[in-house]
């Protein structure tokens, strides 16, 4: 029920899924709705079916106190579904605020993790670099920073077959002593993980591709990820601007394509994942259609079959007792 | 004798300052070498005089504590020149850091004014959009931001001539309440100002012009500043690559021009004037050649001449009486 074109597009999407990517479908919603737009779909013949959630969150309620207190939402439900083991993943368009309250709620954190985190490429040119917290945790400790790495690592391993992925340390200088407090308490944390640490990156070389994740706060993740985001469609603007004076014609069509990769963000199953979260969770862009969904629920069968959330509790066992000794 | 062109481009630059823009100059150094320089261009016809300082900074030495402990520097000279009322301004292209400490040490800090601060424009397209602070403080207090925005507006009004700058808040949303702690006391404090207070921006707003001051801790914006410096880069190397492949003959270097641009960081008086120091110290960039040089004093003269330090000192007498009542 989450998202601006629920339920129709969301149904037509599952039910694409369930064609193309040998999954299994459960739908959390009022049943009579999802049983119509299913026959609209002719989804009867696939591996679908329903589980009765009354309730949904509405865009404009305070998403996170509403997930708490009304368990009959299409959401809560969706999230039991996991926790019962029922799904191995869930997706959803709702608000992202109420996706990580419903997963802290009925799913709850990995043990060993305080803070949900969200990670993601900057852009076309660094599609190996992964910033993490891109905007969850905004006052965080050395330990929150120490997990986002592990979590950016298992990402950059698990999603983006990089063997050994490389982490950096966000900073404002080169040297251990640069930086705030935060950085600088956790540069030895980093140090002593057993994770492939390189040191600290400054934010000139983000996108030059020198390291493989990017740990830093959800503040300046944030502010960095909607910089880009907002940055190159700006430079996409100006450009277009430059690029109508020349006499060529079908210049500006004929690099339509990059310009349109220019000021798109790389997308893929790790940057729609909920991570740390205990149990996988996607979220889908509230605006998607029927193919983005499926795309979505592909991405969460690729988080499931390359066992992301087990790996990732092997990792953080290992660098918990190696931080111990 | 700062820069990797001192002295012989530091005095030729100069020399052409007190040419073309009516102003007296000073040079801090050994007399012999500054006399020998001033002699290769011709200097003895203009208001070029010098003040010994037999020793200088080192580019590799840690250059806040040595400037603290030796005051026969060339840049501690020059500090003091400013402090007694010889000079009104002093530029230096020798390390950031021994011009800010040597400030510090000699200049002082305004009086309500805590930290010292760098401010600047990130981008050709949005040149009315100063963030601040670019990178001098890394853990900051509401009180600090407040600082930044008053100096932050000065720049806009005297140094951008916007008569009534709007100040925004860099955060992770628009609501009050979002951000970490440091932006969220800070917000109050800047609605109370009688600054003209727009409220937070976020990061897909920053290149946007929606703010004319933008402020933010030194941490987040360094890492925006050269977040810029390095991402417009490689869109421009990105961009040559595929401008390349288009059979129109010139249009690459019809468009260098533009592409310049596009790396360029806008530079003004404001962007090289060290904030909240009692005096005008202005930052010239270490592979400075003579004209630019000559352009930094003439910054300075502009800064001189608009009595910014004046009216910043003005501005936040009456900022504090509010604050207060």
């Amino acid at each position: 029920m989450g998202g601006d074109y629920a339920p129709s597009e969301i149904v037509k999407g599952a039910v694409l899924a369930a064609e193309k990517y040998d999954v299994e479908i459960i739908l959390a919603g009022p049943v009579d709705t999802m049983a119509t737009e299913l026959a609209k779909n002719n989804g009867s013949r696939l591996p679908v079916r329903c589980v009765e959630a009354k309730e949904f969150i509405r865009e404009d309620e305070p998403s996170a106190v509403s997930t708490y207190i009304r368990p009959g939402t299409s959401i809560a439900v969706a999230a039991k579904t996991v926790r019962a083991g029922e799904a191995e993943a869930m997706v959803s368009a709702g608000p992202t605020a109420a996706l990580v309250a419903s997963s802290l709620r009925y799913l709850g954190m990995i043990d060993g993790i305080e803070r949900p985190a969200i990670g993601g490429a900057l852009a076309t040119f660094a599609p190996n670099t992964v910033l993490m917290d891109c905007g969850v945790n905004v006052d965080c400790k050395p330990y929150h920073l120490l997990t986002f790495a592990i979590m950016g690592s298992i990402y950059a391993k698990k999603l983006l077959n990089i063997a050994n992925p490389t982490v950096a340390l966000l900073n404002i200088g080169a040297e251990e002593n640069k930086g705030n407090r935060l950085v600088q308490e956790s540069y030895s944390l980093l140090q002593k993980s057993g994770l492939n640490f390189i040191g600290n990156v400054e934010g000139n070389e983000i996108l030059a591709g020198k390291a493989n994740v990017i740990v830093c706060d959800g503040f300046v993740g944030n502010i960095l990820f909607k910089f880009c985001e907002g940055g190159f469609s700006v430079v996409d603007k100006w450009l277009k601007n430059k690029l109508k004076r020349f006499p060529l014609p079908g210049l500006l069509s004929r690099l339509s394509k990059d310009l349109t990769s220019l000021t798109s963000m790389p997308e893929s199953a790790g940057s729609h994942l909920i991570w740390g979260v205990d149990g996988i969770t996607l979220k889908i862009h509230g605006a998607s259609r029927a193919p983005q969904v499926a795309d979505k629920i592909a991405q969460a069968k690729l988080v499931v079959d390359m066992d992301v959330l087990g790996s990732l509790k092997s990792e953080l066992a290992s660098i918990k007792s190696k931080l111990k000794s």
